[in-house]
C-alpha cells in the first residue's frame, strides 16, 4: 500500500480544527489569566465579562436569549442533563420517555439509565431516511411523557428530522422536546423559536470552535434538575467552574459562524453532493445511508456491502484520507450501528458503513482522489470476504 | 479610595494563572488540530497519544497508575461522580454516606441529592481547626456504609486532614474513601498509595494546568456507576470527548509540579506565614481560621471580626489586592460559611471571613502593602458597622 502522501481529513463531525480566530480568543484568555466569574474582585469581574460575551454570541446564533444558555463541557454532557433532568424533574407527571431509535449514545444510555429509576422508555422507529414520523409521536404521547427528545440531524446518516413538525406535537401534548442539535447547531441555521423545543444540545466544535466547550439551551419555563451539584454557577443547572478559555472560543466561533455558515454551508454541500452521487455510481455495491438531499451539508454517508468499514478506514488512512465508520463515541466498541439498524439495514450491510464528514478546510478537487483511493482497497477487502463473490 | 496601581492576585484557589509552558501545549495541540481519540485514523490515534501521554504525567504526579485516572472536567463532577458512584454502586451494601461537616459545596450538594434517593447523610463533626477525628469515623462506620468523602484541604481555612489515619478506618470497616484533593494535588507532595483512599479528586488549576481539566481518581477495584452516560470515553466511566487541549495541558502542569512543587511551596508558605503571623498582630480582632501549620502552603485565611468579608474584599480590590471571602463557588450565595460554621464560629464572626491564596507568581515583599491597604479598610468598614464598638 502506498504510503500517505496527502492529508484529506474527513472526520469533521469527530473532531473539527479550530478555528484560528477562536484559538486567538482562547490564548488571549490563557495569557491574560482572567479568574473566576464568581469571585467579586476586578479579575473575577473580568472572567463573569468574557463569559458573559460568549453567552451573548451563543444565543444570537440560534436566536435565544443569553440567560437559556447553559454551558457544560460536552453534547453528552448537556444530552444527559437535557434527558434525566427534565425527566426527574418532570416524574410526578408522567413517567414515560420518548426518544427516536436514532439518537446519539448519549441519549440512548441516558435513557437506559432512567429505566432504572423506574421510567419507561419509548423509542419511535424511522423509515428508511432515518427520518421520525410525527404520527408515530403523537401515538405514543397520547397518555402524555416526562420528556421527548430527538436528534436535529444524524451525526451517522446526516438525516435532518422534521423537529418543527414534532414540537408541534410536544406541545400539543404539553411535553417539552429536546433536541439534539450537536452535529447541526453552526452548520446550517437553527432559529430554535422556529423550531419551538423546549431544550436543545448544541456543541462548540462542529463550528469551529474548542473542545471542552458545549451547551444545554433550557427555554425560559423549561425545569429541570442539576445533574452536577455544588456551586451557583450556570443558574444552579450545572455546578463546577465554567472553562472560560474554551468557552471565549466558542463565542468567537459562533460569530463567526453566524456570519458564513450560510455560505460555508453551501461550498460544503457541493463536495458532499459530488460524494453522494459519484462514489455510488463509480463503486459497485455501494448505497447511500440517510436522506439524499434533507441531509446535513457537510455529511456524506455509505455502506459498501461485503465489507467491514473499520478495514477500509484503517486502509483509507495510508492513502491520507481519515473518515469515520459511525459515531465516533460508540466506533471501538464493534457492534453493529443501532442507527443502521433502525434504518432497517441488515447487520452485514451495516457492517460496511462509512462515514465521511466535511470542514472549512476541505476542498471538492480531492473528490477523485478519494474515490481513486477507495475502489481499489473496497476490491482487495471484497476478495478477502467470505460474503462477497464476483460478480461475471 | 485610592485607584489601583498594583495587582495583587491572592486567590489562585478560585483561578489561577496558567503555566507558560501549559498554555503552549495547548497551543500545539490546537493548532496541530488532533482528532477524537476514539477515531481508527493517524489523527485519532494521535489524539490518543496526546491522551494517554497526560493521563500518565498525572498518574506519575500522585503516585496511581495511568488507567485509573478518569478525566472529567472539573473538581465538582468528579467530586459528583465519585460520591454519586460510589454509594449508587453500592446501595445495596449500605444505604449510609459519611461525609466531613467541611465539604465543598459539590460533595454536600451531592450527598443532599443522594437522600432524596433514600440515602442517609452523617455529617462528621470537626474541632476548632477543622480536623474529623478518625474516632468519629469508626462510630460512623460501625454499621458500615456506602462512601465515605472528606476532603484533603479545605479550600476556605487551609487544614490538611488526617486522611492516611482515615483511610485506614476505612479499610478496616472495608468502606471505600474519597478525598477531595481540588486545592491540595500538585501543590504539596500526594501518594496516593500512602494515603490509601480509594478515589480522589484532582484538578489542574491548582498547579499551573488549564480551566476545564480535573480528574476523578479510581483506584482498581473500586466499583463506581457513572453519571454522564453514552460512549466509552474513559473505561466507560465519564462519557463525552476528552478535552484534549485542557488535559494535554494539565499534563505538563503535573509533570512540572511533579518537579518543583516541593521547593514552590515553601517560597508560598514562607509569604502565607507571614500573612498568618502579622495580619492578627497588626490588625486589631482578626483571627487565623484553620490549623496554624497543618495547611496548605499557599492558603491564610481570617474571620475579621465586626466587618463583612464581602465589603473588605471590594475595597482591597480598589488597591489592587484580589482575594477571597470562602469558596467561589458559594461566594454570591451570601449564606454564611458551612465550614466556619463547623469549626465553631458564630455567624457574625463569619461573615468577616478573607482567604488568601498565593501562587507562583506572588511576592512576599508585597506583605507590607496588603497590610497597610488592609488596616484602614478594616476601620473605616468597623466604622459603618452596628456591630462594632471602638475600644478605648
Amino acid at each position: 500500500m502506498a504510503k500517505a502522501k496527502r492529508e484529506i481529513y474527513l472526520d469533521h463531525i469527530a473532531a473539527a480544527p479550530v478555528r484560528k480566530e477562536a484559538v486567538d480568543t482562547m490564548l488571549s484568555v490563557l495569557k491574560t489569566s482572567a479568574g473566576n466569574p464568581l469571585s467579586v474582585h476586578t479579575r473575577g469581574q473580568k472572567a463573569a465579562e468574557i463569559l458573559e460575551k460568549a453567552r451573548r454570541q451563543v444565543a444570537e446564533l440560534i436566536g435565544c436569549e443569553p440567560f437559556e444558555v447553559v454551558f457544560t463541557a460536552t453534547g453528552s454532557e448537556a444530552n444527559n442533563l437535557a434527558l434525566k433532568g427534565i425527566a426527574r424533574a418532570r416524574k410526578n407527571k408522567s413517567s414515560r420517555i420518548v426518544i427516536s431509535s436514532i439518537e446519539h449514545t448519549s441519549i440512548l444510555k441516558a435513557a437506559r439509565a432512567l429505566e432504572k429509576e423506574g421510567f419507561e422508555v419509548v423509542a419511535l422507529p424511522v423509515d428508511r431516511y432515518g427520518f421520525v414520523d410525527p404520527a408515530d409521536l403523537k401515538e405514543a404521547l397520547k397518555d402524555g411523557a416526562a420528556v421527548v427528545s430527538v436528534i436535529h440531524a444524524s451525526t451517522e446518516i446526516g438525516t435532518i428530522e422534521p423537529i418543527e413538525e414534532l414540537a408541534a406535537v410536544c406541545r400539543e401534548a404539553q411535553v417539552p422536546m429536546h433536541t439534539d442539535a450537536w452535529g447541526s447547531a453552526g452548520v446550517i441555521s437553527i432559529d430554535i423559536d422556529t423550531l419551538g423545543v423546549s431544550a436543545m444540545t448544541i456543541a462548540s466544535q462542529n463550528f469551529g470552535g474548542p473542545p471542552g466547550a458545549a451547551a444545554l439551551i433550557v427555554r425560559k419555563g423549561t425545569t429541570l434538575r442539576s445533574m452536577i451539584e455544588g456551586g451557583v454557577q450556570e443558574r444552579g443547572l450545572r455546578a463546577g467552574q465554567e472553562n472560560i478559555p474554551a468557552i471565549a472560543g466558542m463565542g468567537t466561533a459562533a460569530e463567526l459562524a453566524a456570519g458564513d455558515m450560510v455560505s460555508n454551508a453551501s461550498k460544503l454541500s457541493a463536495m458532499a453532493n459530488e460524494l453522494l452521487k459519484r462514489i455510488p455510481e463509480e463503486i459497485e455495491d455501494c448505497i447511500v445511508t440517510g436522506h439524499p438531499e434533507k441531509r446535513l451539508p457537510n455529511h456524506a454517508s455509505f455502506c459498501v456491502k461485503y465489507i467491514e468499514g473499520e478495514g477500509l478506514l484503517l486502509f483509507l488512512d495510508q492513502y491520507g484520507i481519515m473518515a469515520a465508520s459511525g459515531s465516533a463515541c460508540t466506533s471501538k466498541s464493534l457492534k453493529a450501528s443501532h442507527v443502521l439498524e433502525a434504518i432497517g439495514l441488515d447487520a452485514a450491510t451495516a457492517q460496511g458503513s462509512i462515514v465521511m464528514t466535511m470542514g472549512l478546510e476541505s476542498d471538492a478537487k480531492d473528490v477523485d482522489y478519494i474515490i481513486e483511493s477507495m475502489r481499489p482497497i473496497v476490491e482487495r477487502l471484497r476478495e478477502m470476504s467470505p460474503l462477497y463473490r464476483k460478480k461475471d
